[in-house]
């Protein structure tokens, strides 16, 4: 069996090798390139694709796979907002994804920045920098004893949960399909708005839904405390980011933690020569805020993440092309 | 009843007007000023002093408060090594302290400091003001699935251990008298060296007796993991600091996170007009590296603990100016 990888990074590579060791009886290949019209004649002569991107996949792009008799694909990631399932149907694709690598790396990260903003860490580095050691005025608040606000209970959401709770915060949590596991920690609320209405500290776990676009936008802001602290590690357009920065401009926000944004192709795993090459309106008016901390979609980017994302996609490719039963396949069915 | 108050912080005062608003019938000064042979006679014409200071408090200077009639002094903190006993029994003073303003205060800067270490948030900074985005080689670790040791488990040791095991670290703690309400968790060791030898991760929440200064010596350290990350937001003498300098130079450790430092007092709390100006020389060894993080002694540092501390050492003062039992009396009686 041929499996070709797209978007391979360095530090990937290492557990392809891994990977390849356990299952020397398949020869892998890739490309540090994305799944493009251009590109896709690269898995040419392969059986199976594994893939990660932001871009969206084209249907050029599919069609080609097809052409070479490549019906099998398997992203490295959990989300499918790149793909148009009636693309994959018409063309008789097969996906799976990896719907858990690992919660715990986005709950960690969020945990530190949720720290990281009420502990004022970009003002205190600030200071250090400027041989400044002193204490006032830059004093803290605690987690402990606040009401930390969680849409979205899934994986990662429910580790958020119980980081909170050992913390000593009250945790309200919205779900449209509450956790049974987390039943007993009475967290639940019944609607959105509740969450918002109470929360200090406000964290994003859900997926895209298109119902989901913009649902933190300035209505949902205004039903906020004032000085919330708005966490996103889950995806940019879940928040309607003007609304955030007005939010932020008039100190009805607190602070945000976001490592996601809605226009973050435009800038995240690029590198510029210096900050005026970046033209993204909205990441310049996010940065050099003292309240705001931007990472570029790195919450999940953890070595115990990367090597289960590179593991379970080829092995789940591996399993389709041998026709057996992948582990996490995706209903693509329905839209 | 009158009441003078040493080394008052900007941010204290909001605490002393709030204490005041319900205790009308005593009277508060207080200077920004430690307690020295200079600043004590500041004191005279008052009943109580409330302190809080890195530096020693010097036998003439308790001299001085003994000869205006004070006897009553409260600190406003934990840590009580600047005093020496036998010069409070010679005086006959009555001394009480602040023993728990916050555990979680400093438990939370704890986690702060390894998720900031363990995702190379150093690094990750440095890349951003470089307008470089990218992932690699930045790849980050989780605390889940670490093991976490941890020495000592007071009020401050049991919350990091609590909020370790929900980050889904597996926890092993050494403390000479263990925590009852601990003991169902499984995470005791029977001595110091099994905690050196299995932690990924070491943090320190003890007291500073004087059989532990150095605790953590060239010895300590060469019973360690390789890489071990290292976390003190106890006392600076707890770590033989030209010893864990030589360590993070051989690559033996492989992170620090430091709230406190043996020779703080010549940086801490103070403001430079440039790095030139500081002289210490461990200091200037341990800051630009990527895996050490410093924070100058502001694992305490918010709102809740300050309150705590204006709070709980008034109100102790007055009672024994009142001649009640104060809520947290110091024993004096032995060294």
């Amino acid at each position: 069996m041929k499996i070709f990888l797209y978007g391979i990074r360095e530090d990937e590579k290492g557990y392809l090798k891994e990977w390849t060791d356990v299952h020397p009886e398949v020869d892998i290949a890739y490309t540090d390139q994305f799944l493009t019209t251009e590109t896709a004649k690269l898995a040419k002569g392969y059986n199976g694709v594994v893939t990660l991107q932001m871009l969206s996949y084209s249907r050029e792009a599919l069609q080609k796979l097809h052409d070479y008799g490549i019906t099998k694909i398997s992203v490295r990631n959990v989300g499918l907002d790149g793909f148009d399932f009636q693309d994959l149907r018409d063309l008789g694709f097969s996906l799976t994804n990896v719907p858990v690598y690992s919660p715990n790396a986005i709950a960690e990260h969020t945990t530190s920045l949720i720290l990281r903003l009420l502990r004022r860490v970009p003002e205190f580095d600030k200071k250090f920098n400027n041989a400044d050691y002193s204490w006032f005025p830059t004093i803290g608040e605690e987690i402990n004893g606040k009401t930390v606000g969680i849409v979205g209970t899934g994986h990662i959401g429910s580790v958020v949960a119980r980081i909170m709770q050992a913390m000593g915060a009250k945790v309200v949590a919205y779900d449209i399909k509450p956790n049974p596991y987390l039943e007993n920690l009475g967290i639940y609320v019944d609607s959105l708005d509740e969450v918002l209405k109470q929360a200090d500290i406000l964290t994003l776990h859900t997926p895209l839904a298109k119902k989901d676009v913009h649902m933190i936008d300035a209505a949902a802001i205004a039903k906020m405390k004032d000085g919330v602290v708005i966490i996103n590690a889950a995806r940019g357009a879940l928040i309607d980011t003007d609304a955030l920065i007005a939010g932020l401009d008039s100190g009805k926000v607190g602070g945000a933690g976001l490592d996601v944004l809605e226009s973050e192709n435009a800038v995240f795993q690029k590198k510029f020569n210096s900050l005026d090459d970046v033209k993204d309106p909205q990441f310049k008016a996010l940065i050099n805020r003292d309240n705001v901390i931007i990472t570029p979609h790195t919450a999940f980017y953890t070595t115990t993440a990367v090597h289960n994302m590179v593991f379970d996609s080829l092995t789940d490719n591996l399993k389709m092309l041998e026709n057996k039963a992948p582990k996490y396949p995706v209903d693509i069915s329905e839209d």
